[in-house]
């Protein structure tokens, strides 16, 4: 299923997408979902029942050490133009003539728009947190080199740190580090950051037993 | 002077925008600059010699403790929806009926929205650092509250830190938290980052003497 499917209303979600520990939400009636007392990794399905490539993951199927990759995405220099003129508009984001006597010596793209490519190639990674990529807040987030017109950029992501939130312990945070790499394996973005991760149902019980 | 005319390439650009040090251009052609030895905040003039109202600060016109405002701005839902479509495709930041069955209860936009908002009311904000706002990266990112449609947004920001670079006596760092309030003065982004500002060649001239 393509991100296409997620803006019409009609459509059916992507399940991975939906949190499913009751204290997010109850209300089945929006979209059919498996049991939350499933256990391990899982494949969803759609509605119509078909295996979907999607694996969504509860706190409890987080480790520190494992990895996940992104597809690749190539940033065209008009995206970075109008990205720039909407929310960064300076000469170095805007215009490769004036870019060109800046300290970038040409166009780059502002750092807030490879964030945002990174959060898009995230959500389509197959980092999977149930209930969708929530972010508590960054630790961490620079930029060591320029994303330029024509640049092929790719995230890979680590888990740092998987822990119980102690205020709220039907989730917890997992601390991840997303590199944003360029077609030439250089770093453009690193940030590490803490999401929000449903835990599984039945670990809740069992410790209330 | 607006944006817009930064986006045209026969427009004068923003002085403030340009840098001024050695280090970063020499190419005077391009556009016509004040003499770098200027000392003191002052405000720069466009072609035609018209007074603007923008300030440009090299790192000497920064002190630990200074504020500075942004205008306001109004956060539409269709603007959360297409920039969540393009950037962060989840149900919480694309669908109202999806959005209210999440950990959000309601539509909310992408935490990188805000932060590309964030950006845009810098910009424009009386935070002028010669050069440009070139970020080094944040030390800090959270998303206290999310952005709700209609929300108008604006930025406080305040310096707290101030340094000249030991590799680059050229330029120096400034430490900013910036703060993205709502309409009810609530907090929905705090970052705090790094901004590269130039010296004035003045200081430096006298170091080297």
């Amino acid at each position: 299923m393509t991100t296409e499917a997620l803006r019409g209303k009609n459509h059916p979600q992507r399940l991975s997408e939906y949190p499913k520990t009751p204290v997010l939400t109850t209300d089945e009636s929006v979209i059919a979902i498996p049991s939350i007392s499933n256990s391990g990794n899982r494949r969803a399905a759609d509605r119509e029942g078909n295996q979907m490539q999607t694996i969504e993951r509860y706190l409890e199927d987080f480790e520190v050490g494992q990895r996940f990759s992104s597809a690749k995405l190539r940033v065209e220099k008009e995206q970075i133009k109008s990205f720039a003129a909407e929310f960064d508009p300076q000469p170095f984001h805007l215009d490769d003539d004036a870019a060109r006597n800046t300290m970038f010596g040409g166009l780059a793209a502002s750092g807030w728009h490879t964030a945002a490519i990174t959060m898009k190639l995230l959500v389509e990674s197959d980092l999977k947190p149930a209930g969708g990529i929530v972010g508590a807040g960054f630790d961490q987030l620079r930029w060591p080199l320029p994303v330029r017109p024509g640049d092929e950029l790719r995230v890979e992501s680590e888990i740092l740190n998987v822990r119980t939130s102690k205020s709220h312990p039907q989730q917890g945070l997992i601390k991840v580090r997303t590199t944003t790499l360029n077609q030439n394996d250089e770093p453009v973005q690193v940030a590490v950051g803490n999401l929000v991760v449903p835990r599984k149902a039945k670990a809740l019980r069992s410790e209330n037993s």
